[in-house]
């Protein structure tokens, strides 16, 4: 474990988190731990939750450890005691909750996709920049960037260790609409969720492609599918992934699956698949990055590994080397346990609050931006307009280079 | 060991031969094996084998075991000792071999690609049929659908243990061409091999996804690439997959790599990307199917393995089963080894000459025939063409039903 | 997440840890996190920790969240706001705070090895006893049993689901002690570790052993090896499974690998390695067990996986299933993330913390006991006096029936 | 493929084989294929085999492609067109055919085990010695030496690169007898078969062991096991490994199962397992050897991949790499197909046909040897003595240095 230098306790931030469902419940845990493991500049600390049931915001302020409970996200954004805005809600009200919270002066961490829409995510990039003038930070919730596997992977990309890239090639395999009696729940409603696999999966993918090789994609040509065009209307709430339904259905209007090629702007080729229709696949997020000097490979159901092969290496003794990503000089490692002992899904969270939390003390800007989260929104909105054009080659409008 | 109902010597099957490098080599292979390993009807005898260059055909056929050589592919056709032609020649000359083959009275085994056009591959479909009126039999050598482990998984499909179907990804990764100085062979020029990675890995698996799956493609939008534009010219004769070059160099002519989505007739959704370039991956030939009911998964570079997912079994005990496609209940299997003794990738022309004799002596079609090879071509042409349209959606001229 | 049926605030249980290294974080993260994700009958509050330096012992209360620190472990036990005392101390002061802590009326959570001899085991045995008439419980930290990959992996052989056990194989491989230089640290000293690999490893290797077969070890025959037997003398403290070393060197006392094999009541074989010198092999605890009906494998560097292989499946479709053990369906699961999304190592302390703290609120014995723990010492003494007396079969004294 | 430096037909190898069941059949495979795949000095003939039963063995030499056919092990060994003679038969008749042939000037390749005891194996050495003298070669057929995953492995250890050997471990898992009403085959009969798993699994992996460590075990401490102690007679004659029994049952007089640790010279550790009950694993010989520099891990189940790692690598980028050996820089491999193309089980016999070729051509020894042999068998003659005598550490018997 990390050494604190000094027994000084240090100046608390105050988190203020809007909505409790399943990434509630995962950045507060991240929010909890964050603090116990990394040597932090700040101390977090779980201020107040809001949610609009009165009951269950204030269960779920309880289990997860929250101060307080607020009903009302824009008392939660009005309060002292909350220096920072976590919005962990459905994209369909990220853009009007993290605008406010950064006109209110508070730092914000909103989930991914930034938004539902390109145009609310313009509005949030302004807002964000008029807020930095101000000393207030805007991160968007990509947290796959901080497996530790990945943000070393990057660090071997930018290092020259696999040189020009050719390929990226990445999946997201998920089973859980498989069943065509699993309900319509909010996530496969077009007006909440924006779209299906592509804006759940496929954010994440795109992300993922665009911080690994450090350079943005500049078209793609796509097509998407709703297999399963009816599903049960929900009977009463749905908690995280798992709901049930009654007999009557309603029309689900978002894909279940999304597929598209795309071109990075150095020219290396790319392809995508987000489905949530592969049998036995539950969280295969798998991606193999290929350069004229080396290859990458990672599966996020195995996420402590990394494939590594290094092309320089003489034939008879090249191969894929399985990197166990536990060693202390790996991202994050010299905090956590021994070589060896597995992390979990769970630590990109508080990976994501350490880096932020740092980001705020220093004041320097925190990666991924609300830039960042724009550039993936302008290239699922190109996805979409590739898949309704005939899977014509759509370029993606350019925000600005990605940061690394 | 299969053993002989009968000790009676079965009749022979005259092999001549058009071809003599790495397909060659591993026809021969499989000539020579099948008869003494399966209890065919008919006896293959290695009668002749034709090239070029004397000196190296005699060699050759010394080395491999063929009794006769020829320096004119058409005085091998016109051997009275041969009764099969086995065209390993570059596809620029596949048509006008098979169809003289055909034309001479000869059945016909033709190397993969059928063809390097759509034009000649109609021409060669419409030889096969004025040959099946006379009795000759024509098949198309897309090896791979003879690995036991694809074999069986299409009895899987078949037998609908995966039911209706979501999507087919398959991938062929090789790394030969990543080194910018890997010389211009044949395989690099248009007028030779037709295409590059799509027509010599991609033929691969669009057959193999058509097979599997037991239903064409109806559609493609694709992207094409030569990342290395120019290469050394060849000094001397290339040996299979190895060459060197000079300082020279020339233009390299075919694509370096070929991504492309496509839709089945059923409305699943595929996803191909056929490469050369990438680093570390050897004959990276992986497909997964998924279906309503369940899933299937294969690696090339593990061939005697299949991975199957049942989606009916509890969720608790679910998961991908390693089946080690080596059980004597297995295709082909009941003539090799006990189980979990491996077969390799030579055994694959084993298996195709034992199902092209059985179809001999039986009078039946093999498959894959000639329109098999035909609509694979024309998904090539029609990935082309979409490369060539900014990867717009561009239909596949259908065929007819492919044979399973 | 699990949903708590009443929202009003369970009773505390106060726990005072003795402790606070690599065990001491782990066990802290456990504390912390239990009643987070579990609907808890007692809420476990982290009330005091005790360490001999008080700078150090006061800067980890901060650090981990420990409300007071002590400098004497007799201070904290003596403490009325603890009722549980957690022993995370070398194995050479186990005997003496546990029994002073069961002698003081609390509850005792100590981690393995139990102790560092039969004797000391037995004496805490016989304290845990005398304690359990006053309704104080005590547990032994075999934290791997929670893996829930394992915990199922029991209740699949307790249901039958592999048949007669005829082969338990099981490794526990590390690469710290490689390097010759690597120095003398406690856990190198036979006063205060007992044993090297065996009491480190190889008793996890046992409890597991003896846990998912639901039965003893009744004799073992073993060799012990210390390949390094000088190494540098310590300088400075040693943080986890790291530190650095001088000049002079000193002798190791304890052994570098343990290799034994073994017989279970039943008469199924087992073999056992436990090392530290197995290079690139970081947290190996690999292990197979083969019954007349099916076969299960895990593998702890990729521990949210079980393997199992059903063998009255029909022999086509048998194979080894990669089961994700992240199911709803599977132990401790219901109250962590969606499917596919993995734990990690730390998550066996928090299911540990969840599963005392119910057998406390419900009065029921924990596992493993005192007396499972007894069970491994007395398995561990038998492997070292068969490796004294040239690897002859030693019984293994019985304690009582293992309990499941 | 090999290209051959003259066009003249090299000289002839009449071979001569005995016995045509499973490793009659894998043999002759061997002999039909090395002549065609290799450049070999002199070109084997597959002159005439042997078998007791007249229809069965002109049925097999017809269909094996052997010239002629004899009921006698005697004529054949006289024969004129013979000149080597390859032993396939059960282990009971080694010694005789061996030796007689010897005798008769033949060079001998004889299957493994070389004897069923310590006894005939001495007198086979002996027998050797003598006809060395004469020039005639002797060899024994542990052919997994030539899978060229385990050459190659061979060749890293000699050169160094894993250092100093700390641990062996070897497994060889099979499951044909799992159900308890697979029949008595003679390879349970203790009079043909010598031992069980011990003699047909723990032969190879003993030989291996020392092959690869280029040095012999010098004491085992070991466990044998008859788990299902009678079996139905056999019904009919038993192919290969399948079989059918009756109603009525014989004792089993073989082990089903050996464990044992053991001591290389060096030092190092090493530990064993050979089963015939492992359910799920059809041939699983899987090995690791781990070395101060690094380790090495192999499955024969994957015979075309070999993991290595290296532990001078910086620890943020070491890992087993997964290297495909397939690559012309790879033992054999510059004659069979191109990279990532696999090979099968039955290579490993045209390499053994390869290897003894050459060696008689050149008149230079052939390894592993009859004395290669013979250490085998005294380390299976240790494990059967410390197993009879309570587990005790027996030392093995030298021969002399294991060549490798």
């Amino acid at each position: 474990m990390q050494q604190r230098d000094s027994e000084a306790a240090p100046p608390t931030l105050g988190v203020g988190m809007v909505g409790y469902a399943f990434m509630g419940a995962a950045h507060s845990q991240g929010w909890r731990t964050a603090g116990r493991v990394f040597d932090l500049p700040l101390r977090p600390v779980l201020a107040a939750i809001a949610g609009r049931d009165a009951a269950a915001v204030r269960a779920a302020a309880g289990k997860h450890g929250w101060a307080a409970a607020e009903t009302d996200w824009r008392a939660l954004v009005a309060r002292d005691d909350v220096q920072l805005v976590d919005v962990c809600t459905p994209g369909d009200s990220h853009a009007e909750i993290a605008i406010a919270a950064l006109e209110a002066g508070k730092h914000v961490l909103c989930e991914k996709p930034l938004a539902n829409s390109v145009a609310e995510a313009e509005a949030m990039v302004a807002a964000a920049a008029r807020a930095r003038a101000n000393g207030q930070l805007a991160m968007v919730g990509f947290n796959y960037r901080r497996v530790p596997a990945l943000t070393y992977a990057r660090r071997l990309i930018a290092e020259g260790r696999i040189g020009t890239l050719r390929h990226v090639r990445v999946t997201y395999l998920q089973d859980w609409l498989v069943d065509p009696d699993f309900p319509l729940t909010w996530r496969l409603e077009r007006e909440h969720a924006g779209s299906g696999a592509l804006g759940d999966l496929g954010a994440h993918i795109v992300d993922l492609a665009q911080y690994l090789a450090g350079e943005p994609l500049v078209g793609v040509s796509a097509q998407l599918e709703t297999f399963v065009k009816e599903r049960p209307l929900l009977q009463g709430a749905s908690a995280g992934l798992t709901a049930s339904g009654g007999a009557q259905r309603g029309p689900v209007t978002v894909d279940d699956a999304a597929v598209f090629t795309g071109r990075l702007e150095s020219g290396a080729l790319a392809t995508f698949e987000a489905t949530r229709m592969a049998s036995g696949r539950k969280n295969a997020l798998r991606l193999e990055i290929n350069g004229e000097l080396g290859s990458l490979a990672f599966d996020l159901e195995r996420l402590n590994e990394l494939s590594f092969h290094d092309h320089r290496e003489p034939a008879a003794t090249a191969g894929f080397r399985r990197i166990l990503v536990t060693e202390a000089e790996h991202p994050y490692l010299e905090a956590w346990w021994p070589p060896g002992h597995a992390l979990g899904y769970e630590h990109t969270f508080a990976h994501q609050a350490r880096d932020l939390v740092e980001a705020i003390a220093s004041g320097t800007d925190p990666v991924p931006s609300f830039a960042d989260g724009l550039q993936v929104q302008r290239v699922l909105a190109a996805v979409e307009e590739s898949a309704q054009k005939n899977s014509v080659y759509t370029p993606v409008q350019a925000v600005e280079a990605v940061q690394a």
